[in-house]
């Protein structure tokens, strides 16, 4: 059992830097170059999905079994075979999706985009013209979404992350109360970066909401619908959709998918859900933006999966890959950092992320000397608002691109500089 | 010859009246099912493409030249090899050339909802928050760049079209005179509907506005730019980029050009160019938008064309398949209308409409003629803001998706109503 490091005299922890620092000093020595920034897919990964590239798509037959031609104009909404895969993974109905591009965080943009200039169903006005228009920010969180409604010139309030979920207090506190509240990001199962996913109890809340702002909208990204990592013991989360449903709650929904960590990451497929009265609201907007979808590329993922048992017969192969990666974290953040007070983490079922709690006040440092001896981290704060963590105590790890040999020295390194800023953080230098 | 009917009695064209009915009556009966109203390629067109899904993109290989994983996130300007062969289309360097998703149009619409929300490089304030603006709209023009325009809430101002372009002196005195004149629509080569080339001069006068707003911009859709459909004499365009940068106005040039009606209208690949400080600005603001593009479908569209010389190689195929379909239109209009003094019609040398301009107040009872019989056109009034003629008078004729027997038969339709529509009004019923 390792001493924790806050109760240790200053001549220990003088001892054990002065270990550490000449380690620190040979890993650098190493020369490594290895990144754990973002989560972008590794290449076993992304061979799994090649097939797609094969005798799928002959020549001479590019038309859905409904009928249309996917080489042609048509068909906002994406293809039929699309819709009705997808709204398995959503846990929406077929005629409640659009299937678009191959990103949903445009589509999250573009939604937000239409929302300020055009407003939303039910809206008194765009919310360009909401001076102080609020937008709710669980985190740690994920940067991409917190970047657009940064853009976008809203307010970002921070909502404490919980074990079960986004602080439900707090959400309904601002959400029933303040009418400058338009929406909330939510990543509510394996939640970038953490891996929590929502409780029951969560998703009823929200589904509970009563806003204040007619036009309040969840944003609700599962962007990690089929990615149990940890197959044998899964999360399981509950449809919004069905609990919005019973409370007559459907037109707050928001549902974002895609099969960027499925299948490619810039050559995937996105979808958007939400209520019948939205989507139609919404397509008409949509038919000014645009004539259509890729629809070839919506055949060729049909083909490849064909129905949800294909897609997760493909996430069974997919967690293969990813769960030794994942063990290479966690046993080494187990084996090193355990018991020495100056960090915590989850251990997360799926998804795409390990997130690391540090000492307080030395996640910054602890990325700077990783950086300096080779290894990319997500950069300290990016997880919060304003990528400002107030306590500098999150990093996120992204397990998923390095091989699990180049993982393992990586973590080895990281657990050397977290130590390293803890003892430095303690020493008061 | 013909006889002109505006020079005919009242008799006769009752007599020619009663004839045309009939016949009229005989070709509803044919039970007629054809649609010339979209810019629709046909499938011999489409069939031209269908090697792209071949051996190009072998299993084991997705990378570029340059050394980019098309199958992972990064490259949002799209990859080097692209920008290389989309710059010999839109006549602009490659490094001043962003390439995008499957549609020029969400690329259009994107610059604009941009502008609106969080401003334009050297704009005072996001266009949202200018009163009265108002955008250009050379008439006849495409509907869809007109939508654009109005779902933003921009005042829509007709400006007349000419053999040689929009009326530059009504260009100049809007630009250079109205600061809330923040954009005009443009299609240079082979225009929207009427096929006509924006002449040098026209070109060069564009490159020396002096706009009194400092966020001008022209929106230089250069759609057709390598469609000649009688490559004998094809058009030539010079390049607006060329001509502004030996003024100093490149920061004016917003320029959009796409594969849309090269190989697949769903799934091509669209690019903007404009200046070196407008894409830096540009790049800075879509980051948040999105991660990237489809990169393999932009390696696909590399390794069929390879160089400017494929894509002219595979447009002689295109001309070859289209010619038939436009000597069609032009041979049945001649020989239905010339000479009766109720038709015009330009004869492009390339792009993908004809135009004809009917007698005032006929159009949209030709079009509905037309509907009644089964061939559905463009309805009339598209070409125009609001999709309102002011005079009912142009009618867009799309002729690349039928068939030449199709359309032949429905060029007859269309002959045959419009000039029943004529002899009504003469008639004055």
């Amino acid at each position: 059992m390792s001493k924790a490091y806050g109760s240790m005299t200053s001549e220990e922890l003088l001892t054990l830097k002065e270990d550490l620092e000449k380690r620190y000093g040979a890993e650098k020595a190493l020369g490594l170059k290895l990144d754990m920034s973002r989560g972008k897919p590794g290449p076993d990964q992304l061979a799994l999905s090649l097939p797609m590239f094969g005798g799928l798509m002959p020549d001479s037959d590019f038309s859905t079994e409904s009928g249309v031609d996917c080489r042609n104009y048509g068909a906002l909404e994406g293809i039929p075979e699309c819709r009705e895969l997808f709204s398995r993974i959503v846990q929406v109905s077929p005629d409640q999706i659009l299937v678009g591009g191959n990103s949903s965080l445009n589509l999250m943009y573009d939604a937000i985009a239409r929302a300020m200039t055009n407003g939303v169903l039910g809206g008194e006005k765009p919310w360009a013209f909401v001076e102080g228009r609020k937008f709710l920010c669980p985190s740690p969180g994920y940067d991409r979404h917190f970047a657009i409604t940064e853009f976008f010139g809203f307010d970002l309030v921070t909502i404490p992350m919980t074990p079960t979920g986004p602080d439900m207090d707090m959400v309904e506190d601002y959400v029933n109360n303040d009418p400058l509240v338009k929406g909330i990001w939510c990543v509510p199962k394996y939640s970038n970066p953490q891996g929590i996913t929502y409780s029951d109890d969560t998703v009823r809340r929200f589904a509970g909401l009563k806003p204040a702002a007619p036009d309040f909208r969840i944003f609700w990204d599962d962007a990690y619908a089929v990615h149990d990592v940890y197959d044998d013991h899964p999360d399981h989360l509950i449809s919004l959709m069905t609990e919005c449903r019973k409370l007559g709650s459907e037109n707050m929904c928001y549902i974002f998918g895609s099969t960027s960590k499925i299948t490619f990451p810039s050559s995937g497929v996105a979808v958007f859900a939400s209520s019948a009265d939205n989507i139609k609201f919404v397509k008409k907007q949509m038919a000014v933006q645009t004539i259509g979808p890729d629809k070839i590329n919506q055949l060729r993922h049909y083909r490849y999966f064909r129905d949800i048992d294909g897609i997760h017969a493909h996430m069974k192969k997919q967690a293969a890959v990813l769960r030794p990666r994942f063990d290479t974290v966690l046993s080494k953040l187990d084996s090193e950092l355990s018991g020495l007070g100056i960090a915590d983490w989850n251990k997360p079922s799926g998804g795409y992320f390990v997130a690391v709690r540090l000492t307080n006040g030395t996640a910054k440092r602890t990325v700077a000397l990783c950086k300096e001896a080779g290894v990319a981290l997500t950069p300290a704060g990016a997880v919060f608002p304003y990528g400002k963590d107030p306590d500098d105590s999150w990093i996120r790890i992204a397990p998923t691109f390095p091989s699990v040999d180049e993982l393992s020295k990586a973590m080895d390194l990281f657990c050397l500089c977290a130590k390293l800023a803890a003892i430095d953080k303690l020493l008061g230098e």
